[in-house]
């Protein structure tokens, strides 16, 4: 037996106790006639002690040959620590050394084994193994098991049965890249990876089993954008018999469980808005609600004064920025020229400051008389101090900048408070968004969402009008979750396809088994994603994904401490019965 | 709202209650005046009541529309029923309808949609949405979502975490074929699907997290027997600071939990045997002990008799089969015609039947005394009316064949108990075996299993000899999991790759990341894996796995209702940068 005890478990209440201990040598102190050696393991750091007086001259020895990260094992007596360490449960104890054996020696790690390391994120990536000891990291996945025990543990309650779907299944045209897989005994032929198993939850609607979640892997061969992973874990839900409501009670409740036992927050209701009303506040569908600084739309009072740059837009909009009147007149312009990188891509805009005299400054003095600035103030609320910030474009990439500038502020100004969560529903997601580039309708969350009853009739004539019973669950800025009621009619399943240029035959080619399934009794359904990595960062109130995934790939989607992907055999190539082109 | 209650909830508690249900038309039954349904959904089945003295006649009209497996909403007062059945919880009553609405309709299902269905396995995998609705499937599903719950469960409660690993890895060489990722961000390479997650979960080991699990998809690219999956479930584990000794307690207590969670039996500590012990016994590296006729060696009774079919094999070993006095001599013939089979191969064998006088009669009376045989009656404890069978051969195959026998006569004989479960610990598997067709050792369990201390000094001298810390958990003949003490050495480890046929640069190439980490302070550790589909099903009684699982794969590897693989596009395979062979 290697141990009696963990490293984070013996106090006063063991004194005098004979215990074994197994882990990592942290920290050596050695005076000579007195060696002191923190020992550690997952669950915490306990002391031990070897001296002169008391111990045996051989402990010594071995203490000598001891470095950092040298696996121990040590057998001693529970005594009480003349100095205590209140800061840590094992603090008020020592172990007094009589045994100790060298379990495993360690090489110099490459950086610090501490909450606050020295090594730098590639380092510590290769390293991942020596990473995962740290706290910081370790505390990650411990929270991430949690959160997904309270899942299953809320979502079983609920009747949900978790049922694994296939990951070698077809590949599909729609949405991302998927990845292929060769089959070797059906060679030429490929699997695909799922991006969701979308449709093998539908089917198991179908099929009576009535509420389903899974929390599993799932797969996009996409370019990767920064702390993105082309493997990704989701919570997939499905429900039969359920309106939007329904659907919207029980993930609510999920989050809110999520939130008790992960945070001891009570939190109320969730509040809800539409698509088109988090688009003209916040210029975002996915609004950060902790602070406010919401848009405030100017066209009836800023066109018409002979400014042109406003007069000639589609849109004019503003957010009155609190105590920005610290900004001088080159802070105000180095914050308009960020808004003009081309990440953003801003122009147009005007600022108006409030004096503290009640006057009004601004950029466009010369169009706006100081009653025409009131006026602005008036509508946008603005205060003494404020800096309001006008600008005017094409709406949509008016709305989008202004957000961007929205975020940027909050950011400098501190204005999101770290410790809260700020949910919201963002509801009555248009179905269609018509894509430019390849010149027809795109789903705007896939193809399986169905049109609200009402809107079904424009179809037809106004396809971009129809709104859907999607919905996302958004925290803190952070789009967690996202679903709809789904199409369970084979007749309006195929007039989507139709809206999304698929062919009936394509239709029947890659979505057949789904809309034939519709044909044998296919109840009213509909579910919800959760972007498994997001909500669990978001919950433990970080954004950054890869940190909680043991081994993460970098942003070359190779995994870095295994170098894969790698080349393969031609042997293997040839039983595959592909080949590689130059 | 779809519903106010589910089909399977109602009962006399709920009289005159107003209620809405919503479900699949199981029956209908129209007598004119009056009409039943059978309205099914998940939870059960509620009888549904249209009557000409209290129903409105437009009931009539909607009921004359429905078919079996129409989707219908029901509201109307929860009644007593006359005639009840006390077979259903609901049974009690009935639902006088008031309005009836066909939610979606469904053609005639290509078979019956109940316990004992008229479809064939092929039909009704290709319609597997429709299978999902009868209860024996749908019951299966919801047996392995409460047996995964009751793992999570159990072994988070004893500080196990859950962590999920990568699924697109690196290509290894050692066991079954990989499946392949070919990556598009970098052309030429390939990812790999796990076949376990092994080298991640021994790096978690070395990063501390001292315990971890996970239930996780695996892959294999295997041609493929009869019910064996190319992607299956496992339950992975690993424990640092451990010997054999505490992983087989924690997982005893596991499948103990099961047992109890699953079936209320309680299941007193499990019987242990060597792998040595297992052949010598029963043949067979995993036998079902909950019946006897074990192996008897009777070389030292049956040799030198002059029977030169014995006395030139290097064993003789028998099995006594009760109560086959019954059997007549062609019956025997025939049994032994089916040992004959290729597939079994056995030659070489005498019977001998016990008489209900006490006298023998056996197929080698010319060369055995009734004294002879008594004395082989007396070595197997073989009583009147009973058979013996006696093989010889070389003792390997002769094992596997009298194992065959006995699995084939415990079948005819019904003696296997499907309510009784008879776990069984096999221990010191042997660490290599030897293949004749490829003239190397090759590692039973698999390269990162650790000899036995007492043993490594074998490793050059005797390889064969070498037994591991490595541990099979069996339950009626089913090998349910399996596992070993590691290699936490980079020395060890590097000894054991070399035997296995690795030159050092191949090992470093493959493995190096996990010898590297060994460097850096690897603690002791070792682990186990269940194969989740299998545990499921002997768990439940069954042994076809491809029953626990939604969506199965054909004995092709293919997805038959959603017909993968498939080809895929040219302009998918070259940005890839790949192409197929003709």
């Amino acid at each position: 037996m290697f141990r009696t005890h963990t490293c984070g478990e013996l106090s006063l209440k063991n004194l005098n106790e004979k215990v074994t201990l197994s882990g990592w040598v942290s920290v050596i102190r050695d005076k000579g006639f007195m060696v002191w050696i923190d020992l550690r393991d997952r669950y915490g750091i306990t002391q031990l002690i070897i001296d002169e007086e008391r111990s045996e001259q051989s402990l010594f020895e071995t203490a000598k040959k001891l470095g950092r990260e040298f696996v121990i094992q040590a057998t001693g007596t529970v005594i009480e620590r003349s100095s205590k360490n209140p800061n840590i449960p094992t603090g008020g104890i020592e172990i007094l050394v009589e045994k100790l054996e060298i379990l495993n020696e360690s090489k110099l790690p490459p950086f610090t084994i501490e909450d606050k390391t020295d090594g730098g994120e590639e380092l510590r990536m290769q390293y991942r193994y020596l990473d995962l000891r740290r706290n910081p990291v370790k505390n990650k996945l411990i929270f991430r098991h949690q959160v997904a025990q309270e899942v299953r543990k809320y979502l079983s309650e609920k009747e949900f049965i978790e049922v694994e779907t296939p990951v070698l299944i077809k590949s599909t045209p729609e949405g991302a890249r998927d990845f292929v897989v060769p089959s070797r005994m059906n060679p030429g032929q490929f699997y695909a990876l799922p991006q969701s198993p979308q449709t093998f939850k539908q089917l198991m609607m179908v099929g009576g089993l009535d509420k389903y979640f899974q929390i599993v892997k799932c797969f996009r061969d996409e370019d990767l954008r920064a702390d993105r992973q082309p493997e990704f874990t989701q919570i997939d839900c499905e429900m039969a018999f359920v309106e939007q409501e329904d659907i919207l009670n029980i993930f609510e409740g999920l989050t809110q469980h999520l939130l008790k036992t992960t945070h001891g927050i009570e939190i109320g209701k969730f509040p809800r808005m539409t698509y088109d009303e988090a688009m003209r506040k916040y210029g975002n569908d996915k609004p950060d609600i902790r602070f406010g600084m919401e848009f405030h739309e100017l066209d009836d009072l800023a066109k018409g004064k002979g400014f042109d740059i406003f007069d000639k837009e589609e849109l004019v909009v503003g957010i009155s920025a609190p105590t920005l009147n610290s900004y001088t007149r080159k802070d105000i312009d180095r914050l308009l020229e960020w808004m003009q990188r081309p990440q953003i891509g801003a122009r147009g805009f005007v600022w108006v400051r409030v004096n503290e005299d009640g006057t009004f400054k601004s950029s466009a003095d010369k169009f706006y008389s100081q009653e025409n600035l009131a006026a602005f103030a008036e509508r946008m609320n603005a205060q003494k101090g404020d800096l309001m910030i006008l600008m005017a474009g094409k709406a949509s990439d008016t709305r989008k900048q202004l957000s961007a500038l929205r975020m940027e502020l909050a950011e400098r100004l501190e204005l999101r408070n770290p410790k809260e969560f700020a949910p919201l529903w963002v509801v009555d997601f248009p179905l269609l968004e018509f894509d430019e580039e390849t010149n027809r309708w795109h789903a705007m969350h896939h193809p399986f969402t169905s049109p609200k009853p009402e809107d079904i009739s424009k179809l037809k004539s106004n396809p971009g009008e129809i709104r859907a019973n999607a919905y996302d669950l958004v925290l803190n800025g952070n789009e967690i979750g996202g679903g709809s009621i789904r199409i369970y009619n084979k007749e309006l399943q195929s007039q989507m396809f139709e809206l999304l240029g698929f062919t009936p035959e394509q239709a029947q080619a890659q979505f057949g088994f789904l809309m034939n399934a519709f044909e044998y009794g296919a109840p009213p359904h509909g579910g919800i994603a959760f972007g498994f990595d997001r909500l669990v960062s978001v919950l433990d109130g970080s954004e950054t994904i890869r940190d909680y995934i043991a081994f993460p790939k970098n942003n070359s989607g190779r995994d870095v401490m295994i170098d894969a992907p790698s080349a393969i055999d031609q042997a293997q190539l040839d039983e595959l019965e592909i080949g590689l082109k130059k």
